[in-house]
């Protein structure tokens, strides 16, 4: 099984997968390829062979089935390993799970717009002024901090539903824009976050991004270069 | 089991539950919240009453649990009722099923701005001139041809993977806003198109938003009234 992977500094969808295969030991080749976004270029011309979305992640089977987008990935997976938890093993907290999962798919936008994911930098005075004159971003982090706060409280941690899930793959890369952005969040917020960049799969996964010291414009609104 | 919608005419989302319950002939009470985004509508409090996202729809169990989100809501209802395939039942099928609702989920932006679902509406002028004007709409509706086509030609139609799944819930709205807006498509999208408008449970749901007869000003960029 392959993964191809964007940019692990900027890729925050190749990075909830990466991360939920790396946390169940799933065995995987993976496959960076490195954001270009000029025309014709070496990743335009991948990621174009490899799925009609253009996007990263994808997983390749060994049989060269392609499955795109993180929550069909995580589906997948989930059925391929049916020893692993990558769901709750609870129904209802597994349907709580997949209600988070699909919110963060497709919401938080302001968040995510403002915010992107950029592991090697801290942007403190940026992240002030935001939070300051930003309410859609307010909006989004108390939600995101109610959301985490209520599947803490009824699991009782250290993840959202107890142990380690797709759930929590799904949010590495929030913890991550928290914690670089250094947004204000809850104390259970907080906890969470940190459990969540402690967790080795995520360790790794920063400690390769650190390790890349590349630089794509298109994913830098607040630097001119590095 | 009750699901909690918004109105039929315009609410693109709730239509995918909808359907897909309809479809399979899973008992269920319908709740329709009429929308209004007035601050302290009978809408604002209900839906906040009922869900974090304030979102439709939401599926709430007999004992008060709460599922939301289209894509949760309809891996629920696939565990609930594994006797129906509500996803396809060959494992491939089923992942590239899940590949297209999720890229739907996040995707299709222009399609979904420009043209909004309005079920009792033809507008072959605004589509016509969307059509010629507007490049990243023809995008999004190339890039669901090829979508559509790839697994119509996999599975032999009539719907995306043969018999009906949640994909093509998950599709019904889109055929609507092809329908309306009158936008141009291959031979054999458009044949699906009218497969999907002519399914039973589709042809509820619209039969039921033509008597809605609401005007719901933010979901109207083309009409000043009814």
């Amino acid at each position: 099984m392959k993964l191809y992977i964007g940019n692990k500094n900027y890729s925050s969808w190749s990075m909830r997968s990466g991360v939920l295969l790396a946390a169940f030991g799933i065995p995987f080749e993976e496959n960076k390829l490195r954001f270009d976004f000029s025309e014709g270029s070496p990743w335009s011309r991948a990621i174009a062979a490899l799925t009609p979305t253009k996007r990263v992640p994808v997983l390749v089977e060994d049989d060269g089935f392609t499955v795109w987008d993180t929550l069909a990935i995580a589906e997948y997976v989930a059925e391929r390993h049916p020893e692993h938890a990558v769901w709750p093993r609870d129904r209802q907290a597994r349907a709580r799970a997949r209600s988070l999962c699909a919110e963060m798919h497709a919401g938080f936008t302001q968040l995510r717009t403002v915010c992107p994911m950029n592991i090697e930098v801290f942007f403190p005075d940026v992240g002030a002024r935001l939070w300051a004159e930003d309410e859609a971003l307010r909006a989004d982090v108390a939600r995101l901090d109610a959301a985490w706060s209520d599947a803490l409280a009824g699991s009782g941690g250290p993840f959202l539903f107890g142990a380690f899930s797709a759930a929590d793959a799904y949010f590495a890369p929030v913890a991550v824009r928290l914690s670089r952005f250094g947004l204000p969040v809850s104390e259970a917020a907080a906890a969470y976050r940190d459990a969540l960049l402690a967790h080795p799969a995520v360790e790794d996964w920063i400690a390769d991004a650190m390790r890349e010291q590349d630089f794509i414009v298109e994913d830098e609104p607040y630097r001119q270069a590095r």
